[in-house]
């Protein structure tokens, strides 16, 4: 399975392309930013967001998204752009048909370390471990990014043998159904 | 002019498009607004939000699009779709290559009534007696976009009046210069 994480961003848009499936090693693909300069417009900011991302897709062909999930809580000076930037990415995605998972800051640095209140470095010295690398893909956002992508490869995992534990679970009651007919209901 | 204002909006994304310019009486093409479902998840919404606006973009070719610019301060709970559904719009309009200008809403009610503190039922009054309307368009969301889109044709006329007057001041400037050259000045 192939996953592009996307940590959102007017001035730098991180990108990574990991490669695994649970209980399998994990491979970067590609990790990098999406820049677009602070003296420009915004209209022109999110039409370089969206080529850059398209771009990125067209490359690398991922088969699922994942995007950093933006609260209004966070840093309020930037957190609109990121909140549009994130719009941008999320829409490339689903316009290709793409599923498109969003995943909390925490639950990234969860998933990685342990701990949702990791700090950067501990989040960088995972990334670069559990991608085999020697240090983490630069700058921080590629690596946030990267981490996303992880992330979204192990809970995507989780959440596809929790779907195959209940699909498990309704082909032994319809067999059992089957089996032993139940007496009809009467009627009201 | 043809002017086409959007109040951005994950459930309701408002649409006006307003014919006219300074001076000259003002018009209602059309207006109305993009739902999108409050069950559907985010991608969905956003491309919900992307088809909608194409569809306005394609039907009514405006000159120009004026968005509601959104800040971090107003309402955290819906802030953040807000801020999605305008970066979808602005970049919807920006792919087409037409100018994206963005208003307050205190810059709109202002325009409109003359107080950047005008109520709802101010703003639906004026925008129904500057278009010759009996009544504002419904929804509220839909009026708010019209008055985005007269903000923008009489701020638009605004600019244009000051551009016009630079150009003018810079050709008496040169016309100036050359008909009596100034001495060259000693280099240092």
């Amino acid at each position: 399975m192939r996953v592009m994480g996307v940590d959102p961003g007017l001035t730098r848009c991180g990108v990574g392309v990991v490669d695994g499936a649970v209980g399998r090693s994990l491979a970067l693909s590609g990790a990098g930013v999406v820049r677009t300069g602070a003296d420009a417009d915004l209209p022109e900011r999110l039409l370089g967001i969206e080529h850059g991302i398209e771009d990125w897709l067209d490359r690398y062909r991922p088969d699922a998204v994942a995007v950093e999930r933006v609260f209004a809580q966070h840093n309020v000076s930037t957190v609109m752009g990121t909140a549009q930037a994130s719009a941008i990415a999320i829409t490339c995605a689903a316009r290709r048909g793409l599923p498109v998972a969003l995943h909390t800051p925490s639950e990234a640095k969860a998933a990685i370390t342990g701990s949702g209140r990791a700090d950067k470095a501990q989040v960088q010295t995972m990334v670069a471990r559990l991608l085999g690398l020697d240090a983490a893909p630069k700058p921080a956002d590629a690596a946030d990014a990267a981490a996303l992508a992880i992330c979204h490869i192990w809970r995507g995992g989780a959440r596809d043998r929790i779907a195959q534990a209940q699909q498990d679970l309704a082909r032994k009651v319809e067999l059992a159904r089957r089996t032993r007919p139940t007496p009809e209901t009467p009627g009201r």
